[in-house]
């Protein structure tokens, strides 16, 4: 089969691989049939160690079942699944609190074995991890369908994390499809006052249809200035931190209100970050989020796009073979996409 | 009258001061009946610069109305009020929030013109801030109500901001009076473990009456392995930190359980610390805490006083004149006492 690898930064390539194979009993194998890139796939892009082996890449996907293993007992060949960007065993004691991402037999699809963006794909834990897409289920709707392996129910960990209600003040920091799910999510949650900080104009016009009901350009002083303007010198109730870089914390913590939360989504790409009496302490700040536990949200999300109360697929703006994958990066890196559908 | 003041490291002396007077409309004044020195206050005995004209000490107390403002409308002269460590309106946003601590009008006693350990205290935004004890209550509950000023809701505070719950497995870390307090709270919310972490047996014996159910005396990498076998691996859905340094937050990170809160009312002795990846991020933790909302809970906290449900006095284990205090904050620092009440 075919499938992508990354050799280094900037070096993407599809190539000819084994196909996977049934290994344990709890696994599926999946011809996929919808991939896309992350924005999180960027970062390697940039900075990844070249290697002779390369690194599989893509970690969201829908695909159909082709096979099982003896002790799958939830899907059968055949199937539309939907596959988030972590496996889980749906069993542990993690997984029943609802943290899937820190399951005791968990792992993240991207750089494993096998990964997305490829023309198929070994699942393990299927039961765990997989879930079923309706029989008959419209192919329109599986770009937001896709959207539920990761992008748009990252946004929605940022915003349950963060506990959005009716009548916040919410700011999302990031125009990214992530940032912009965010904005859907917090949306879908009530939230009043939707301040979305981010510079591209197509993004943040879709951010607008998304809900959001200001967009702050600026950056840095600026940028806080304008939040806290706009939220009559009190700041935010909860901001949604969806970049991970340093400069995105601090604006965070800077219009956050007292008492407020800040939850982080983008990977931080810092570890040690201010937390003390003049960042978050002082003003009884909570900060809060992770890698999105997309398992434990999907069953009850799922229905919202089946019946078209929200349509997160709307962050594709491109559609590209899995052979012009390398284009699909470019395009991505370049901010010429918002989102590279990939149909392998 | 007398008050308090330290005048650098180790140095506090009692000393005749001008009485304060009412200056606002909103001001009241009262006698002080009780205050008591705080593990907070050790922060400036063991590093405060040297001064002439010295800090005014204290932030806990209770007191009787001695005038009030043209303004205030809730307190009497003659009434027996607990006034909390920070003054705030009770009006403003924050307030209502129930955020008292960032009162647009607050400020905290510690420092202030007007302390605690003293004969008077002026008591700012009186109908926000202080809280009336009713009529007839009987002396031997002051100590108890006495701790709703600070130590006893800030070991609260830890404990509802960690959102401590029933059945929940809860680590306290620090087995000083706002510790042995975080375990009380943690207690009354129902936590069904609780694994104090403390070295002092007077002082853990004590918090096994309050409710610890395991006591850790090993620090570190040890104590973390402990607190780890104690949850059978899991961790601990609830991490009250009340004590400040590093090491605290460290070990506080590190018995976490994926999905849990670690709550920091220990005043932090930093301001950078661990939050990405391999710390909160990666476990989707949530760190929460501050400065405690004591007024917030008084009300509500202050019956279970009154009707015996809690004692959070006991963790005063000394009672000393006004006279003596500098004697106090010696006990206190050489760990001779674990909280001393003083009766100006």
């Amino acid at each position: 089969m075919r499938a992508t690898l990354m050799y280094g930064s900037g070096d993407v390539r599809v190539e000819e691989v084994a196909d996977p194979v049934i290994g344990q009993p709890t696994d599926a194998l999946v011809r996929v049939t919808y991939a896309c890139v992350c924005g999180s796939d960027l970062h390697p892009y940039h900075d990844l160690e070249s290697t002779t082996e390369g690194r599989r890449m893509g970690h969201e996907a829908i695909g159909v079942v082709e096979a099982v293993g003896a002790d799958v007992t939830t899907l059968a060949v055949g199937d539309t699944v939907i596959v988030p960007f972590a496996w889980s065993d749906g069993t542990c004691a993690f997984c029943q609190d609802g943290i899937t991402t820190s399951c005791v037999h968990g792992g993240f699809f991207d750089g494993a074995p096998s990964a997305t963006q490829a023309e198929k794909l070994l699942v393990p834990y299927a039961d765990g991890t997989a879930v079923k897409v309706p029989e008959g289920t419209d192919e329109s709707l599986m770009p937001s369908l896709l959207t539920l392996s990761d992008v748009y129910l990252t946004g929605y960990h940022a915003a349950s994390a963060g506990n959005v209600g009716p009548g916040m003040t919410v700011t999302v920091i990031g125009d990214g499809a992530v940032g912009l799910s965010a904005v859907l999510a917090a949306h879908q949650m009530g939230a009043e006052t939707i301040i979305l900080m981010g510079r591209h104009t197509d993004r943040t016009d879709l951010g607008k249809e998304f809900g959001a009901t200001h967009v702050v350009a600026e950056r840095g002083e600026e940028g806080i200035a304008r939040v806290m303007e706009i939220t009559g010198g009190e700041g935010s109730h909860v901001v949604l931190e969806a970049v991970g870089h340093m400069p995105a914390y601090e604006q965070a913590v800077a219009v956050v209100r007292p008492g407020g939360v800040v939850s982080r989504v983008g990977v931080p790409q810092y570890e040690d970050a201010p937390v003390g009496f003049a960042s978050l302490f002082g003003k009884n700040a909570t900060l809060t989020g992770g890698p999105a536990t997309v398992r434990a949200y999907l069953e009850a999300v799922l229905p919202q796009v089946l019946d078209g109360t929200i349509d997160p697929g709307r962050v594709f703006d491109r559609e590209l073979p899995l052979a012009d994958i390398a284009e699909a990066y470019r395009l991505m890196d370049q901010r010429k996409a918002l989102k590279v559908l990939i149909r392998p």
